[in-house]
C-alpha cells in the first residue's frame, strides 16, 4: 500500500520502486534532435541541463559531435530517431524533404517543428511549416512548439524575454507530452489548439507589438493635429499679426501644450467604448448580441490607450517642471520685475490668477497620481494578484476619478478664456475647448447611467434579462468585459 | 523498456502507445457541465480550447446547443453526467435542489462548485454554497474552484486580472484532479485545504483589497490631522492675528506641507513594529511566544504602509516641483526684487539659508530615490527573483537608509525653527517637530540593538536560545519575519 | 474505457477509482521530517496545508508534539522514517552523523537536504552539505532543495520573496518527485542538474545581488571621478583663482552636473560591448568562436548597467527640477533684476541662450522618457510577455534612440563651450567633452555597420557563413545574444 500511495510523488512507472538507481538514471526520458545548427545545439544544451537524455541525428556525426554538449549522444540520423518518442526537427523548411528517408523509423512518433519562416517565406507559402512537415510524414504526429524561443534564451535559461511557448497539434496527448517537456525545461506552455493554428503560431515570432500599433498611431495622429493647431495659435499668429518672433517656443512650450491635450483625449477614449457598449445594450434590450467589430477592437485596446495617455501625461509633467529652468522664463521674470520698478508699482498680486494656478496645479498633480496607480495595476505581475472586483475597481472607478480630475485640471487651465474674444486667434478657439468635447460626453453619459431607471434596466440586461422581441444571436460574445456582476 | 520510460512524457495510459491517433483523440479527457449561463458557456469554450472533451447537460438541449461552441456536445442532463468523472455545476445556489434527480448518475463523481454568492447570500447563509451542494449529494466529492474567475477571463484566457484559482475539497485526489485541469486551462491552482475553507474562498471574489484597508485609513487619518494642524498654523493664524488672507495656500502649499509629514510618519511606522518585536523578544527572553495580535497584523501590513509612504513622498515631490510654476511664486519673486531696489540694496545673499536649502533638497531627492528602489522591489515579479537575503537587504537595510535620509530632510527643513518663539503660532509647535517623534524612537532603538551586548543576546534568542524560566507557548509563531539568520 | 481516460485527471493509482473516499484520504501521500526547529515546523505546516500527510521524527516526541500542527504525526525517528518515501532532513550539518542509526530504515529512500551553511561553514568545507549527507547514507538518494526558502515563506505561503526552489540530485526520478512536491506546495521548482551543483545551490541563499556588484561599483567609481573633476572645476578653481566661496554648490549643483555624466557614460557602456562583439566577428570572419571572457561578462551585465544609467538619469531629473526651489536660485534672480534696474536696462533677452536651453530641456525630457520605457520593459513580468523580436526592438532600437537623444542633450548643454578658452579652468576641458568620447564611438560604429558592404557581411556571418581559414572553436558560444535573425 505504501508503495502505491507514493507513486504520484516518486514515479510513473513501476520499474524504479524496486529497481536500482543506476538503471533509473539510464532510463531518463530520451529526446531526439535532427539538425546541428545554433538552435539544435542550444536545444541539446537545455535538454541535457533539464535532465533529459538527448540523441542527436546527424549525417556526419564525427564532425558534428564536438559542437554538442558531451552528455548528448551524436549518431547517424536513422539510429538517433529509433529510440526516442519525441524528436525535434531543427532544420530549415527547404530541407524537410531530405528527411523523407527516415519515414519508416519515424512512424508513430512525435515530431516537434521548431522552425520560424522568414517574412518572405511566411507570405509565399499558404501552408505553415508544421503542416508541410505533417504532409510529408503522415504517420507521425507533428507538434508546433518552441519557435518563439531564441537559441540564446534556450541556452541562458528563460529569464528575460519570453517564457511562454505556444504549442499546437492535432493530437492532444502529443501536445501534452511536449507541454510537459517545455515545463520541465523551465518554459510555460500555452495551448494554441490544433495544427491549423501553426500558421498563426509561426507568425507570432515576427509580430511586433501588434496591440500597440493602432493606439500608437492614434496618439501620434492626435499629437500632430494638436501640435499644428497650437503652432498656428501660439507661434504663427503672433508672427503674422503682431510681428513677434516666438519660434523659440517650438521645442518646449508648444510640445507642452500639446501633450496634455493628447493625454486627456486618449484618457476619454479609454472610457468612451464602455459608454457606447452600454448604450447599445440599452437600445437593443439584450446583451446576447455581438458588438460591431470596431467596438470590440476598441474595447480590447483600452489598456494600451490608457498607458499611452499616462505616458503623455508624465511627459507633460516633466516638461512643466522644466519650464522654470528655461532661460526665457528667467528673462521674463527679470523683465517683469524691471517693468514693475519702472512703473513705480510696489506690489504685484492678482488674487484670481493666484487661485486659478493653485487649483490648476493641484488637480494636475492629483490626476497624474491617480493615473500612475492605474498604470502600476496594469503591470502583469500586479494585475495577476488582484481579483476581478479589485481590478475593475481600480481600472474603472479610479480611472473615472482620474478623468474627472483631468477635466478639473483642464477647466482651471482654461478658466474664462473660452469667453474672451482676444483668445480666438485666427478665429480659432483655445485648444482646451476642443479637448473638452469627448470627456464631457463620457462624464455626462456615466452620470446618466447612474439614474435609477436606467441603471436598473442596464443591470437587468447584464444579468441576462431580455426585452421581448430583442433579436438574439447565438455566438458567445465578448461583452463580458463590461460586465461587473456575479457571473454564474 | 522504451515504451515505459517515455510514459511520463507521452501519456498516462497504455492505450495510445500502440493505439492509433484517431482513437486517442476521441479519448480526450471528458468534462461535464451543468448549466447554460454566461459562465457555463465561457467554461465550455475554454475547456474545448484546452483540448478537453466537453459534455453539457441541459433540460432543453435543442434550444441551448446553439449557444455553446460546436465542439461541445449538448445533451440531456442525465446523459451528460454519465460518462465524465468531473462535472462543473454552473447553476445558482437556489437551483441546486433541482439537480437532486441526478443523484444516482452522479454518485462517486467529482462536482466542481463554481458559484459566487451575492453579498446578501453570503451574509444570510452560514453554510457555503459548496458545503450546501455537498450536503445535497453525499455520495459525490465536491470541489470548490474557479469562483474567483470571471466569464470574461475564461474566454479571453488568463492575461490581465487574476490567474490564481483557489481550490478546496475534502478529497485530496479530487482536488489534485481539478488542480491539473485548472493548470491545463492556463490557470494557477492554489490549494486552500478542505471544504470548510469554501466559505472563505467564496468570500474571496468579493473582497476588495483587504490588506490595504487599514493602511489607507491610517494614511487618510494622518492626512486629515496634519492638514488641519497646518491649516491652523499657516492660514488661520495669519488671518486671525495678522488679518492676512492666505487662503490661496489651501490647494497646494498646505497640501505640500502635509504630504511629507504623512509620508515620514508612515515610513517610521513600517520600522516601528520590527523594533517592538525585538524588544518583546529581549524582554521575554525567548522567541517561542506568539506576539500579540495587533503586532502580528501590523507586521503583516508593513508593505502596504511602506508603499503608501512612497506614494505620499512622490506626490510631495510633484507638488514641490510645481511650486515655482505658481503665480504666487512669480509675484513673490517680483515683489522681492522691487523691494530690494526700493531699499537700495544691491546684493541679496544669506549664506545660512542657501546651505539649509541645498542640504534640504539633496537629502529629499536621495530619500525619494531610495524609497523608489524599495517600491520597485515590492513589485511581485521583482520580489520573486530575489532570494530571502536580497529581499531583506533591500527592504530593511535600504529602508533604514531611507528613514535616516528622511530624518535629515526633515531636520534641515526645520533647522533652528523649533527654537524660535515666533514659530510657535497659537502656541502650536512647528509641524515638523511632531513628525520627528516616532522616527527618532525607531532610529535610537535600532542603534541600541547594535550595541554588542544587546545584539548578541538578540541573535542568540533568534537562533532558538531561551532564558531560563521563559514562558513558552506551543504554537508556531510568525516572528520568523524579523529573523534574518540561517534558518535550519 | 471511461475509467482509463480519466486517470491523468483523477488519480495515478487504481485504488481510488473503485475505493471509497475515506480510504483515499488516509492514503494522502506521506512525507517525513527529521528535526524540530523553526524550519521543520514551518515545513510541516506548509505540507499539511498542501494536503500531504506528515510524520515527524523526534527523539522526544512527547515534548516536541505540541510545537507541530495537530494534523502532523510526531513519533520516534525510527517509526517516522519507515513509511514515507521522501524524508526531509531539517537538522544542522554537525548533527548529520547522529542520524546514522537510521541507515537501515532509510535505505532506498529519498532524503531532502534543506540545510544552509553559514558563510564560515561554506568556506571551511569543500564538500556541500548535501554531498556530505549522501556520503553518510550511500543507500539513499539525496536531493538538495528548499534551502533558499525561509521558514517565514514556508508558513505564509509564497507571495513576496522568492518562489523559485532550485533542486538538484543525481537521480532524475527523485528530483522529479521533489519537484512535484514543491509545485504542490506553491513553489516553482528549478532543475539545477546533478548533486555536484549542491555547493552552488547552497551558495545561492547567501548570494547578495551578484549581477549588480560590478555595475554598481562601476557607477560609483564613475560618480567619484566625475564628482572630483566637477568639484575642481566648479568650486576649487573659483576659490583658488577668484577667491569666491562656492562651496554651497556641493550638495546639489555639483551632484547634478555629475549625475548626467555618469548616466550618459553608463548608457554608452550598454551599447559598446555589442559594437565590440560585431567588430570581433567581422575581423575573425566567423561567429563560431567564443568571445573573450571579459566581453562575455560585459554582454551579460548590460541590463544592470542600463538600469543604473536610468536611475542616475532619473535622479538628475529630480535634482534639476529642484534647482528653482533653491534659495541661491531666488537670490540670483533677484540680484539679476536689481542689476538690470541699476544698469538702466529695460529688456533682457539673449535669443541664442533661449534656444540652447529649450533644445537642451526638450531633448533631456525625451531621453528620460525613452529610457523609462526601456526600464519598464526590463521588469520581469513585462519582459515575459514580449517575444524575442519585441524585446530586442525595445532594448536595442529604443535604447539607441535614447543614446542619440542623450547625445543631443549633452551637445546642446555644451553648445560652444568646448571652444571657449575661458571654460578651460586649470586647463581642464569642460566635463561634457569627456563624456562624449565613448557615446560618439558607439554611434559612429553603429552608423558604419549600416553601410551596405559591412552590414551584408555581418548578417552573413551571423547566419553561419565563415571566411575561409577562420579558426573555429567547438564550444557553443554566447554570441547568440547579439543575433537578431531567424534562429534555426
Amino acid at each position: 500500500m505504501s508503495g502505491e500511495m507514493d507513486k504520484p510523488l516518486i514515479s510513473h512507472h513501476p520499474a524504479d520502486s524496486d529497481g536500482n538507481l543506476a538503471e533509473a538514471l539510464r532510463e531518463a526520458p530520451k529526446v531526439g534532435i535532427l539538425g546541428s545548427g545554433d538552435f539544435a545545439r542550444s536545444l541539446a544544451t537545455r535538454l541535457v541541463g533539464s535532465g533529459f537524455g538527448v540523441v542527436v541525428g546527424s549525417r556526419n556525426p564525427k564532425r558534428t559531435a564536438g559542437l554538442f554538449p558531451s552528455a548528448a549522444r551524436v549518431t547517424f540520423q536513422e539510429e538517433a530517431v529509433s529510440s526516442p518518442e519525441v524528436i525535434f526537427v531543427a532544420v530549415f523548411r527547404e530541407h524537410y524533404p531530405s528527411l523523407c528517408g527516415l519515414r519508416e523509423p519515424l512512424a508513430g512518433k512525435v515530431l516537434v517543428d521548431v522552425s520560424n519562416p522568414t517574412e518572405q517565406e511566411h507570405l509565399r507559402h499558404r501552408q505553415s511549416n508544421a503542416e508541410y512537415l505533417a504532409s510529408l510524414f503522415p504517420t507521425c504526429t507533428v507538434v508546433k512548439a518552441f519557435n518563439v524561443i531564441s537559441a540564446w534564451t534556450l541556452q541562458a535559461g528563460p529569464r528575460d524575454g519570453n517564457r511562454q511557448v505556444p504549442i499546437c497539434s492535432d493530437q492532444p496527448e502529443a501536445k501534452r507530452a511536449v507541454s510537459e517537456l517545455a515545463h520541465a525545461m523551465g518554459f510555460m506552455p500555452v495551448d494554441m489548439g490544433s495544427l491549423v493554428s501553426a500558421r498563426e503560431v509561426e507568425a507570432m515570432s515576427s509580430r511586433l507589438l501588434p496591440g500597440w500599433k493602432v493606439p500608437t498611431l492614434l496618439a501620434l495622429g492626435l499629437f500632430v493635429c494638436f501640435y499644428t493647431y497650437n503652432f498656428i495659435r501660439d507661434v504663427l499668429q503672433p508672427y503674422v499679426q503682431e510681428d513677434k518672433n516666438k519660434f523659440y517656443k517650438l521645442p518646449v512650450s508648444v510640445v507642452n501644450t500639446t501633450l496634455p491635450c493628447v493625454a486627456y483625449v486618449l484618457l476619454s477614449l479609454v472610457y468612451l467604448p464602455g459608454v457606447l457598449a452600454a448604450a447599445l445594450q440599452l437600445r437593443r434590450g439584450t446583451k446576447y448580441r455581438r458588438f460591431p467589430d470596431w467596438l470590440d477592437h476598441w474595447l480590447q485596446h483600452r489598456k494600451q490607450i490608457g498607458l499611452l495617455s499616462f505616458f503623455c501625461a508624465a511627459l507633460h509633467a516633466l516638461y512643466s517642471f522644466s519650464l522654470p529652468l528655461r532661460r526665457s522664463h528667467r528673462y521674463d521674470l527679470v523683465n517683469l520685475a524691471v517693468k514693475q520698478v519702472l512703473a513705480n508699482k510696489s506690489h504685484l498680486w492678482v488674487e484670481e490668477e493666484v487661485w486659478r494656478m493653485e487649483l490648476y496645479l493641484s488637480s494636475g498633480v492629483l490626476a497624474l497620481g491617480t493615473l500612475s496607480l492605474l498604470a502600476v495595476t496594469s503591470l502583469p505581475s500586479i494585475a495577476n494578484s488582484l481579483n476581478w472586483r479589485e481590478f475593475s475597481f481600480v481600472q474603472s472607478t479610479l480611472g473615472f476619478v482620474a478623468l474627472v480630475l483631468s477635466t478639473l485640471h483642464t477647466l482651471t487651465y482654461g478658466w474664462t478664456r473660452a469667453f474672451e474674444e482676444s483668445r480666438y486667434k485666427f478665429y480659432l478657439p483655445p485648444t482646451f475647448t476642443l479637448t473638452l468635447l469627448v470627456p464631457c460626453v463620457v462624464i455626462l453619459a456615466k452620470a446618466l447611467f447612474f439614474l435609477p431607471c436606467i441603471s436598473r434596466r442596464l443591470s437587468r440586461i447584464r444579468r441576462g434579462w431580455e426585452r421581448d422581441g430583442a433579436v438574439r444571436f447565438t455566438q458567445p460574445t465578448d461583452h463580458a468585459l463590461v460586465e461587473k456582476t456575479s457571473h454564474v
